[in-house]
């Protein structure tokens, strides 16, 4: 078993070319530099990585590719959770293989409203066809995209029966409430729970929690690792408000995904980063002037992404 | 071009073994089986078929396996819609190669609250890269499971811009209303509207539509293509509250995808018809009792399953 990851992870927003193929070096090169400025590791292919608009080849060619470019394995948690068992499982066990810290496990979406027992099944059914105790599995709580949620009463039968393979959780609930739930439930057993947003950095590691999995840390890994690295001192409040002013301005904006490549080429001066996949829809020149004005008069940047 | 398909189609569930694999023997039987009792075509591959628990992989063999096993992929409208557009281009080109009907497309449903634009895109980039004149697609509308609608205006635009290849809609919003609607507004231009629910399919022949898509038709095609073939006549209004019937009975349960499947295990005297794959969970011994004993009540059968 690999060191346990804390602190901040980005999900890897994912760079396309005009024709919408991944592009991998591209794609490689503002993973270093995440991990350069503040990340601790990358959740590549979360939903800000528009993950599910990829076939599962698409995936697993771009994870081994990071890993030729250098990329540490030890510090990737890609998303393998998708609809298909045995697409989970593949991508999975494809994941363990390269030596992966662990990996961010989305339910599978597609039905709504079943029941806690057949979503045990779908993860224990990964979990034993892998069959790897390297795997590390962080589930993946978020309601407002995935619609089927992953209760505390699931995690408490998967970490009974799987204590040594089920790690954590992101919780993209919005709801603090929750995150906090987590924490007091199962944060003493070994269970890290991260946020899924930077606003709730502070809150979350001064409640017991391991850090934060959020789309922000994509552009602002600096500022909220900052907030990481001083969350025991008073300095952290300040810290934790300048983060928060960055995330309301990219959330104001019609679509996160496409604010989030907006900024990386706006700061990259590297224009094809706007690129999304169908069905998301880059900004309009109007939305990317307002976001990039409002960025630069909050003193935002990104230190060293140009060239 | 072949012939467009009108009547009742199925869409088929899917078979597992035990362990979850696809059992391609038991699927092509049950498709000779529909097609000898009232489907004009098989939706394989929609909602009630599992498609989205199946691996690209696992049902483009599916689908070669059903044509070798001698059902006429002239009668074929699989589901070629999946959240990865570079997939639904995949499955979508094996489709039409094999020389289905049609296929059926879901929207890419993983983000929510995409925009019409982005929708547009969706399909628009599936249709020019799969570049093949011989491709009918049926627009999925199905808000309560994907949550991403097919609006009206979405439909407009798809049908001005490919009108040889924008072939119909699957409505299974469950609301008469926007059945109604699209009919209403595209029904006149070779556009087919299927209902997604045999309880709207009286309403949908007498509105000018083309027939329906439906779970239903897995275990009660004859009943169903009674009114279908009727819908003219007096008769027709007797043949559509016994199909009513059957289908609050099987709506009844827990989940209508396990019922289905309990359904053809008891007519069929075939056991193994009961597993379904994870998020799914089967029908429990008390719920499968209440159901054949209500199918029983309601005199329905399904006659030449056995053996």
């Amino acid at each position: 078993m690999t060191q346990r990851l804390r602190g901040v992870l980005a999900p890897v927003v994912t760079p396309f070319k005009r024709d919408y193929a991944p592009d991998a070096p591209r794609f490689a090169r503002h993973c270093k530099w995440l991990l350069a400025h503040g990340c601790a590791g990358l959740a590549v292919f979360g939903t800000n990585s528009e993950a599910n608009s990829l076939a599962a080849d698409e995936r697993m060619a771009l994870l081994e590719s990071l890993v030729e470019h250098g990329v540490p394995a030890a510090q990737l948690v890609p998303g393998t959770g998708v609809c298909a068992l045995t697409e989970s499982v593949r991508l999975t066990a494809h994941a363990v293989k390269l030596g992966c810290a662990g990996v961010l496990m989305l339910p599978p979406f597609y039905y709504k409203g079943v029941p806690d027992e057949g979503l045990f099944r779908a993860f224990s059914e990964v979990i034993e066809r892998v069959g790897d105790a390297r795997l590390q599995l962080y589930l993946y709580h978020i309601p407002p995209v995935a619609q089927v949620p992953i209760t505390l009463a699931l995690i408490e039968r998967l970490l009974a029966r799987y204590p040594a393979t089920v790690a954590g959780v992101k919780d993209s609930s919005g709801d603090w409430a929750n995150t906090q739930a987590m924490i007091e439930a199962f944060g003493k057993q070994g269970f890290d729970v991260f946020a899924g947003s930077e606003v709730f950095l502070l809150r979350t590691m001064r409640a017991g929690g391991a850090g934060c999995i959020t789309a922000g840390a994509n552009v602002n890994p600096h500022g909220i690792d900052a907030v990481y690295r001083t969350w025991r001192t008073q300095e952290a409040e300040a810290l934790q408000a300048a983060v928060d002013r960055v995330r309301r301005i990219l959330q104001s904006q019609v679509s996160m995904i496409p604010a989030l490549k907006a900024t990386i080429a706006h700061y990259g001066a590297d224009a094809d980063w706007q690129t999304v996949r169908p069905p998301l829809v880059e900004l309009t020149l109007e939305q990317r002037a307002v976001l990039v004005s409002e960025l630069g008069a909050a003193g935002f940047d990104m230190p060293g992404l140009k060239g």
